[in-house]
């Protein structure tokens, strides 16, 4: 049995510990945050605390608080030699705490309060100093997910550059189309199934063979045509830079 | 029945020919191409042609071939007040040959001749200037799929230029994010999932609504992470473009 506590209640752990929770060799233990919380039935049997001083013996700490507080946080924490792991893509493991082990459980998805999350096929990075810590981050790991992988520091945070540019920046691309309907009071669901494609197809092609479009064909005219319907402004800017990548990596 | 007739046979008519070739309704008596083409077996017994003086007589002659050869090859079509319609998202129907009745067959999706295509629910926009046309074109829409919608020429170009940033666009940054794992001897797999909950996460909530990241939360020290580790370069210009775009979306 692993024993577990959670740090933090912001959309990780949320999700994290319905995952947990349906997994019998782990019991979370206790919650503690920041604010007082409310938990749902299958949950509010778990203990809460609002005070630090309360916290609990447990195998395992994984605190999912906000990156620019990680550090501050797992200092005043008052525990010693533990596993104390964040969740953070972009935060070194040594950002953490010397007092504890050190480690991270990294889930590589994206979070919302509203959206269900099956953790079985969401990659988990894992990171340890002591060997039998790594071994415990990644039997927890595969408890939840078929995919969990040992990645350093380092390249945890070439994963969640990555990780910037396919999720928020193609999300904002999305913002970018569905603004350009939505002034011609078109409906954002015509380019619902072009969305899923694009998204679908590089699972089984790589994007740079799949490129298609104007800037990949070098067709000045359509460029020139959306310039001018976009007009001068940051979507025109964003078109150009784009355009001009593309053509970049293609001439190359 | 609905006889026609398809000029051109790219990865457009490839994917049209194959659907149409399913209803009842709907008979497509010839084919023609600028080159010889290989057909599949369901489909060879489509009488074939590579002379425009051979071209039959048909209810609806559909040209799919690239943006800048509509024009002028629709004035070499040997016919006269017939209905012919291209599939190009960024042409104007005007573009089409006064001789003939024009319109417009704009399956909103990216084809890729290794993809199959379910038409079923592909957006199919619709245009033409005689009401009987329109009426055709939209049966035929309907035949195929449970989106049709009537959609004029500068509503289209809108429609273009927004499928340029949810698909030509966002497939490049799943270019570089790909570029950034293999530099460092990640799997692209990584990412798979956490695309594909990017890209349906906006079926049901607005895109500007569910955005995240450091630009959003304006992480400066994320941000500046980021660029340290793209050096200069296309990658860098194009991160501080978005970056300055999310940026200037959320703070108005």
């Amino acid at each position: 049995m692993t024993t577990i506590v959670l740090l933090g209640f912001g959309n990780v752990n949320f999700h994290l510990i319905n995952a947990l929770n349906s997994v019998n060799e782990i019991t979370v233990i206790q919650i503690y945050n920041r604010n007082n919380i409310v938990l749902s039935s299958e949950l509010n049997h778990i203990p809460f605390t609002t005070d630090l001083s309360e916290i609990k013996d447990a195998d395992l700490y994984i605190i999912a608080i906000p990156d620019d507080s990680i550090a501050a946080f797992s200092e005043i924490l008052p525990l010693k030699n533990k596993l104390v792991v964040h969740t953070s893509g972009s935060v070194s493991m040594d950002a953490l705490s010397e007092r504890n082990r050190k480690g991270v459980f990294y889930p590589l998805q994206t979070f919302s309060k509203n959206r269900e999350v099956n953790f079985n096929n969401i990659p988990i990075c894992v990171e340890a100093t002591e060997a039998t810590d790594l071994k415990l981050l990644m039997n927890l790991g595969i408890s939840l997910s078929e995919k969990v992988v040992e990645v350093n520091s380092e390249e945890r945070s070439k994963l969640h550059l990555a990780a910037v540019f396919v999720n928020n920046f193609v999300n904002h691309l999305y913002a970018i189309g569905d603004d350009i309907l939505s002034n011609n009071n078109l409906s954002f669901d015509l380019l619902h199934p072009l969305i899923e494609e694009t998204a679908s197809k590089i699972k089984t092609l790589a994007p740079s063979q799949v490129q298609t479009g104007p800037a990949r064909r070098g067709d000045q005219k359509t460029i020139e045509k959306h310039l001018h319907l976009l007009k001068e402004g940051p979507k025109s800017d964003l078109y150009q830079q784009l355009t001009k990548s593309i053509t970049k990596k293609h001439q190359s």
